[in-house]
């Protein structure tokens, strides 16, 4: 009954089985070996288009670096007030891209209202020193609070994004868990909708260790391989990444696993549907469920062996949280079973 | 005959294995799991006293992350003038210590000269704010040139730096083959002779990622935790890298790979003191030999399917390089066979 | 009729006198001239201590330099939500600072409310990497919305500041402004309240150019000059700065200066009080005031040659702005004129 | 008998007036004022094409400002060993261009050598992201030696730069002791040689405090003009800068203060070529002087009122200084008199 976040489980069995299988041999290093050139191509191949591909060490690595590429001094890039980026980071975006600020942006469940981020955006006059220069917009699929951005959301992002010049980036550390929810393509949900760079995570979904900046210009590929390299997240061994991303695609394993977490999150929701001591705090659309749960059944549920956390209400939150309840976060993996969810169920009166 | 470089190989085989065997179950994430735990304790154990162990993506993080940790601003980091710090991590170690600068210093043979540090560092005056303040002091063990500190020439070394108050730094990319060189313990390499921080490295020697940073002065936890995660380098599946670990220290495994790698050197080595179109630039220590080929002798090798890389030669070097002739350097790892060396010699005719 | 700011007008003759009565002769450089001491300790005399003094070009120097003083990686500071540090400073807060942080909390007013204030701090956990760690707080006196904190007011900022370990930094661009209208000393508005570091702002009440970061902590002053120093803001002719803050301390001119745009700025909202076509903001404490007006009676003024800016609506402002109208700041300084003041008053309709 | 600085000197009687005069009046802040206006169109009548303007603090801030324009992660500048930016300026050009290396330049008397650039520049191969990339050159004119590069020797640089994209910065500290010294005029010393921009001081030749970036490139104003804000370094009472380039710039003032203080410099190496107890190091070309002294000598010289530093023997110099000897550096200015030097000369026994 472990719900505490996705990254504690370890890595799916076929990743796992094929970093074994990639041990043997001698291959050029920091990322000009085979592995590294076939899995290059299946990211092109998956994005249907040329893109640039970086591995990196963390999603907070992947995020940091793509945001960096449009930043100069003074700038502001804009991200929803709960971001990753702003919440989770400890500075890195600040601190890869020379200190460039990071502006909060409203909207409901974890998503940023384009209108907000037009006002946000227009706060920043051409050419006014004094104010700073706005640069990238970086959103979360799926979102902090479990949500997901529709296709018409992102283009609507994007259109703002575009006609003030600014890139847009997508940290997709659940990219797999937001694809399969909207039943979408990689191109649909990304640079069709106006999207210029995704943090691409496998991480959470069943690697050990996956993560890469995703770039639809090309021409930005040498830049970004001088800031890699400077950032320190240029693996030697590069196809150890390689290797877990070539399971990872292969046969489908990554739409098949995330489709397994956001069954397990749905089944979950529905315990809290019928629970007697908890209730839904909004409809999740992906791998994560929050619920509102009287304190005494938390502690009971964690007396009993469940791992979750608590977590502060998100922006425009409508329900209500009573005196001796508390807001808790859910995460589900391809690792959780059916099983552990029951059982989870029974602890809460389900 | 693949002698690029040590991080062409792959993985040891017993890593390999305890990798895919971590693979199961679920595991609080960031480092505070169970193998993390027991791998701290190993570490511990090793250096027989209680360390501070930072797990990073690479050895340029560990590197620049454990030259910020004493780094302030107009502080100026000294380190040999081939450094890889200086010569090969594309300006991380200035990045990461916020502007800190590197003041090259000269020693034959890769080794840093502890007079020609003693007068780098005098060169600044206490609180004159016009030339920057003297910071930490790095040495490469083994060094670039593949040789190796004595541990009196360590001393020396941790001598000027602690008669100017500045902290000690060792880069420990190759730790494990100076080590087994050496014939000497962890501690007595390190913290003995004046060591604070080392940056040990596991991936040349049988990990695919196994990087940390070792401080021997515990009250700077809590700084380097933040530091870490500001670079981005703190990994979510942490017990990925413990894992590895975990293996490349049972029953002295780091040890015999280490040993291999140096002896397979040392074989080769061999071959150059008795070949016809090459020779020896200066005797190997570790698992690095360079030599002096005629550049017809060295393309008939790569054609045979031989790789390595020409090379500066080091400050201090003594020999001369005919016309016709370059100098280039051949790595060996725990995953070099007597057969390929061999196999080698013959094209070089030995 | 100029209300633009109180950076449009030129030097106080004093200070202008005493500048050139300073150019003739040698004197040492870089601040350690005899001038240069003996305006070090008349601040030391005016603020009843000790104190270390360090001369920069700018407002937006003292201020970014004071909050990097307590920086560390992944450190965030705290500011109102409009302080000059976060609208209007491009960023050198954070790049000073090596990309830290600037957390925006609210208050009426422009100033932080201290309950406000300590819901910012306490969201960041003890060793919690992930978020961040929190550093210094930064007040505006007189704010950007030209109303003054209360002794008790900054007493209470300081309480919240000092239970968390933080330092509290007071930008004091308008510090005399604010000191006379509260007719206190230099004393109890700043460490006798909880204050560690003053922006010491010279420029806008008279000077051409002074500027200075005070520091209540002597243990910082090496650390601030070599942090001075690597932001190019260390004079070398230092003195120039000198003479000015001479001649602007010499028999309370600084005071003086003060008093009159304070009172330059009560005589106009008084005519703003009394106009047909404006009517006051809120009540002015300093030297700035901000007043509705139609927009047909601003043009109309500002055809007259009254100069003066449009401004956004500050957090918590309780006002209607009807349509066909606007909020305008007007300020005013030692060079303003009861003329002018008058003059713009009949424009309006006053 | 002041030869420690240039900087020790005042500001000359024509700038100081002009000063006082422009103190009266409101004018438009932060640059947009009407002396600014003027005095931007006397640099382009100066250069003799139009050029971009930029007023910052200090020497220091120009250099640092000019070099970070072309800087990006992994760059690495290039100056002369013993040049300022590297010497003197406390890490401020890596903390300005965020973390880029200076890379030291040998060649005699305070020159680079065209051909050490050359291969120091060719020691970075494109797109190698592991040793860095080249990034601007800076030459300083006159040089910290003295001396002052030929209009050939410049163009040799330039050639250098050009011909492996690099942008070339003049550190123009003594410009104008340069320019007389040379009888050029300013086009033919910069952009005619393939100088790209220029720190262009008057402080030392008379100014209290007036340095500038010079651009010949229009289209990185824009640019400039966030960097310069965001280092703290835009001035709010720009008129103060500018009224003293007025002055300076006025009836070829700073032209015959430069040659005044040359020729000041010319008489003390008269004095030292005849002195019984001291001998030239070498020929000065600007006004900075340098001397091998009998400590004993240069003591006497001392307890009668003479101001002056030892300094280090500069890369390259050929002479011999004794036991008992020391190498010191004098400078005279616009302020120096033919008495004071002559008095001087009397007590070195010339």
């Amino acid at each position: 009954m472990h719900f505490s976040s996705d990254n504690w489980a370890g890595a799916h069995p076929q990743v796992s089985a094929a970093l074994a299988g990639a041990a043997a041999g001698s291959d050029p290093a920091y990322g000009s070996g085979a592995i590294d050139a076939r899995v290059a191509e299946t990211f092109s191949r998956i994005f249907e288009r040329e893109v640039a591909v970086f591995f990196v060490a963390t999603g907070t690595a992947a995020n940091a670096l793509a945001l960096s590429l449009h930043s100069k001094p003074g700038t502001v890039a804009f991200c929803h007030r709960e971001a990753h980026v702003i919440e989770d980071e400890c500075g890195a975006p600040e601190f890869f891209a020379d200190a460039q600020r990071l502006c909060p942006v409203d909207g409901a469940e974890g998503r940023i209202d384009p209108e907000s981020l037009r006002a946000a955006v227009e706060r920043y006059a051409p050419k006014f020193v004094h104010s700073g220069r706005p640069g990238p917009v970086t959103i979360t699929q799926a979102t902090e609070a479990g949500t997901v951005y529709g296709l018409d959301h992102i283009a609507a992002i994007g259109d703002v994004a575009r006609a003030h010049g600014l890139a847009l980036h997508m940290d997709g550390a659940r990219f797999a868990n937001a694809l399969v929810s909207l039943d979408a393509t990689p191109a649909e949900m990304t640079w069709k909708r106006g999207v210029d760079m995704v943090s691409f995570g496998g991480t959470k979904n069943g690697c050990w260790c996956a993560e890469a900046v995703v770039l639809f210009d090309a021409t930005m590929t040498e830049e970004m391989g001088f800031r890699r390299k400077r950032a320190a997240q240029l693996f030697s061994k590069s196809r150890f990444i390689a290797a877990q991303f070539e399971a990872y695609f292969r046969d489908g394993l990554w739409l098949e696993t995330a489709r397994h977490a956001n069954a397990m999150a749905a089944r979950l929701a529905g315990h809290f549907r019928a629970a007697r001591d908890a209730r839904l705090g909004w409809e999740p659309q992906a791998n994560e469920v929050f619920a509102i749960l009287d304190k005494a059944a938390a502690e009971k549920a964690q007396a009993a062996g469940a791992t979750f956390y608590p977590w502060h209400a998100p922006h425009g939150f409508g329900g209500t949280i009573g005196d001796g309840e508390e807001l808790y976060r859910f995460v589900t993996s391809f690792a959780t079973t059916a099983e552990e969810v029951d059982r989870f169920g029974a602890v809460i009166g389900a």
